[in-house]
């Protein structure tokens, strides 16, 4: 077993090169490859919207609350669910598409985010850093208008890229028994689950800056809130039911 | 720019070699691996149960309406979108979770979706085949009960493994301009995006198999009809609210 040192490895990068571009045939390269991806049915219910011109990118960044990937990012690619092409490719031979409805959308969701990968993997394979922006489903109304979105066609992930002025560095992770569940699904040791993660020297430094007792308490009420969660939610749900 | 050459001519697996086992040490070598994919704010909003049992094999393979590469392969993944270990951990934590409801659980399906992709390619770049198991998501209440999935843990995709028999065959994609799409979205023109599909030989087939008049109509008609994605959308919209 000697699995490439890429993907243990893997760490998204925050901080480009603003001096390199990718160029127009790599770019290309990166998604036409990873369009061979693996979809539900090869209808390929995905679409990628490249933004690579200042004014455009500085008003994508700030949907994405300007996060530091999001404004040093050469290009940002919003990778989308998309049933619209299936329903008009249906339209224009005499039959309506079945999967414009939430069922139809979440399998979208689940190739686009699976195409996503994909253009992450290849583009890091390439030398080329990337950070996802989970934002994307945060602001999705406004993405959709900037981007001339129409009906069918739903951000899920945004993805930075750039040539890395600087290597990010790899995240903990659980360990394994946390994640891997033998033949049925059996609730795992929260304290073993969390032991490495809460000793990481940069967790009491989140639990002391925030003023909370718990690094759960970090995550839960600083950075992702239920009423975000419960905001983005509604928002999303529109857009796969209409 | 030179792509890995796995990543353009990538195929799934439907026949493995029912001689040669995945050993364990290799299962969770790649499970462990995939494991550093990116995700949601390193909240790992994902589990994956594995049936190596043959009468588990065999019960959930039937879920999967016995297609060949579930009945044959030698190790059967189902990757759940999971909030559940998350929410225990604050709970033993002195707070909260906000990921139990629409919006959380979406995030957890993009996480999910991500790291099953990543499970793929390390599994195919040590020369296992495999194939995903879209109908976890048509019968996901009885895989659910059959991998005892408690609520916040949903399924999300199958995936069939096995050291393979024959390799698998390529299938065409949709040309680039169908995909890309540069700084706004456009509809790409129809005729030009589905003439290469439209013209393998094997579409021709299916439409006279099925007497129809286009292969749009054997998509939408026979293989993936309205009536089957709003059952499964009404299934998966209560689990991910429940």
């Amino acid at each position: 077993m000697n699995i490439p040192s890429y993907f243990i490895h893997r760490a998204s990068c925050r901080n480009f090169d603003s001096t390199r571009r990718i160029s127009e045939q790599t770019l290309n390269a990166i998604i036409e490859a990873a369009a061979h991806a693996p979809n539900t049915g090869n209808m390929q219910l995905y679409s990628v919207v490249a933004t690579t011109e200042s004014t455009g990118k500085a008003a994508l960044a700030a949907l994405h609350f300007n996060q530091p990937a999001s404004t040093g990012a050469d290009v940002l690619l919003t990778v989308c669910a998309d049933t619209r092409r299936f329903a008009r490719w249906c339209r224009a031979r005499k039959t309506v598409s079945g999967m414009d409805n939430f069922g139809g959308r979440l399998s979208a969701f689940i190739d686009a985010s699976i195409f996503a990968q994909q253009i992450v993997s290849i583009a890091e394979m390439e030398g080329i850093g990337t950070c996802y922006l989970g934002t994307a489903i945060y602001n999705a109304d406004k993405i959709s208008k900037l981007l001339n979105l129409p009906e069918g066609v739903i951000p899920v992930v945004g993805i930075a890229m750039g040539y890395p002025a600087a290597a990010g560095a790899a995240s903990d992770r659980l360990p394994l028994s946390a994640i891997l569940h033998r033949e049925h699904y059996a609730d795992a040791d929260i304290d073993t689950a969390y032991a490495e993660k809460e000793a990481l020297p940069e967790s009491a430094g989140f639990i002391a800056e925030n003023r909370l007792e718990t690094l759960a308490q970090v995550y839960a009420q600083v950075r992702y809130p239920e009423e975000t969660n419960i905001a983005l939610g509604k928002e999303m749900l529109a857009l796969m039911q209409k």
